[in-house]
């Protein structure tokens, strides 16, 4: 926020012109102080998608410097001016982590796990949330991964190597995991970026390989929970269509990053999308059909509650986020 | 959300034209299902405005018919049609109520109080909402209102009529005060909506006159809080402006009602609005200044966290939400 004068605020206040000379108030009370509280409200949010209860998890957000090349085919200049234009601090960008808690009644199904404990102090904080929200880690009967990137795998540990979710079958997109667990994959693709994720794979995966259950796009992954070809961000991603009577939610996971900068302008290439043109394909099939079908939609990293509508806007989308409701 | 039906999104999800014959999922475990939780998440936030820590406390929301002549210049169903396309119910409107608690290190300041008990079943939610966020009610030294409609001032008292604040000082608008609480306006006024107001003033108030400190615009009304002339919606609304240091938070009150309808359109007429050409001059000099200024703005009405920046768009504003930040 810009510096804002009070001289100018109150200037431009009144038809008349305010007096502008403030007395200081005076503090004549006996009471102590209230201590301030230096703690956020536990950031989970709760909705009904037909007789399902759906429940946003937020893993936390970070606060970044936007690296060079962080959009391959657009100026950095371009990419500083819209990230600030969105109100991100300057030069840098704000990204959240959004897994989702599916209750269909008869499963407890999470879509995706955060970043787990260790990657900073303001992510991995997924455990701490759906302990406010009540959601046992026991109990949760089902994990689905959309793309195995470490932010949306890494949760599946704890710090101790233990599971995060003992009970829960883990359910990975087949050709994510034929890409990230093949070793000559991870002898070729020698770039900081995807040697840091074949490392993360390994130290999640190695030790489940019998565990994990490989899943393919179009079919139910849980009940009422369907999984659709997402792929071009990694070569398996898949999107979830969670539908409950004529309710449907569709999960994007990474279809579009921060849609400030992605889903304004499906055409850019974050430099996280394995197959860029394949990756604004897909975001322009799956928001062209969010748009004219007025599908609510969770994106992973939209700001939570992380659920909003797409609207075409110029040669893009604009993100319109649903009005929080007090009460479910 | 419309129907979409699972053919059309599997269909549109495959290049190659995804198998639609989808199978049941088994459900094979032993695990007892998770109940569903019911329960909406606490919905309070919290942000620093310099060194002040600012908690936004929804006192809930609504969703309502929109009664004809609801906006007064503006024929019914271009109404209509603007709540719908901002995904509104259809033939309804969302409307949250969203105080303010700002804790500026010396004073615990409540600024507006909700519709208190007996309202509704999904308003009235304040007391639970700082309970959630660890406010004491005692604890508040200073109940700012911006002004005396029902659902900024009916909170000030419980169901049994005593003080739901009661250490607080309670302070009003002396420009609503003179117009709300002289008998020759109710004799005059008795339009059903003012004939209402009327009567809550006289609930919350007639035993409160020598209680009540009555501000002016232009000046400060608790430490760091500045009121601000914004009348037009009420004779004597005013916004308040919150500084700490360079930062600042602009409490707009009532000066545009829901965005999606009168940030949007500023020149509309919502029916609670006293003087309609005065409330729109009103509303286009505070939104105009918070766009120049980029200041962050809180509105009664906006979607909570109800925390954004107004940008210009067309011949009026667009509504740009912060960003969620789950940690302080």
């Amino acid at each position: 926020m810009t510096a804002l004068t009070r001289r100018r605020l109150l200037a431009g206040a009144s038809a008349a012109g305010a007096a502008l000379a403030l007395t200081p108030f005076a503090t004549t009370s006996s009471q102590a102080a209230a201590p301030l509280a230096g703690k956020q409200a536990p950031s989970f949010y709760r909705s009904k998608v037909g007789d399902f209860e759906v429940t946003v998890v937020s893993d936390g957000a970070r606060v970044a410097p936007i690296p060079d090349g962080y959009v391959r085919n657009v100026p950095k200049e371009q990419v500083l001016a819209a990230a600030e234009a969105a109100f991100n601090p300057k030069g840098s960008l704000f990204a959240p982590f959004n897994p989702v808690v599916v209750n269909t009644g008869s499963k407890l199904v999470l879509l995706d796990t955060g970043f787990g404990a260790g990657i900073g102090p303001t992510v991995g904080l997924l455990q701490s949330t759906m302990a406010a929200a009540g959601i046992d880690p026991k109990a949760i009967d089902i994990v689905v991964i959309s793309h195995m990137h470490g932010d949306h795998i890494l949760g599946l540990k704890n710090a101790d190597g233990s599971l995060a979710f003992p009970n829960a079958e883990i359910k990975v997109p087949a050709n994510d995991w034929a890409f990230w667990m093949n070793d000559d994959n991870m002898a070729k693709y020698q770039d900081p970026f995807n040697k840091v994720q074949m490392g993360f794979n390994r130290k999640i995966f190695s030790d489940l390989k019998d565990k994990v259950t490989r899943y393919e796009a179009g079919k139910e992954v849980a009940p009422g929970i369907t999984a659709i070809d997402a792929s071009g961000h990694t070569p398996g991603q898949c999107a979830l269509v969670i539908a409950s009577g004529s309710s449907r939610l569709l999960f994007q996971a990474d279809v579009t990053n921060v849609p400030d900068l992605f889903l304004r302008n499906p055409d850019w290439h974050v430099m996280f999308d394995h197959e860029p043109e394949k990756a604004a394909a897909t975001r322009r099939r799956i928001h062209d059909m969010a748009a004219a079908e007025k599908l609510l939609v969770t994106g992973y990293h939209y700001p939570f509650p992380s659920l909003g509508y797409s609207e075409k806007a110029g040669s893009g989308y604009r993100l319109i986020p649903v009005a929080w409701s007090p009460v479910i």
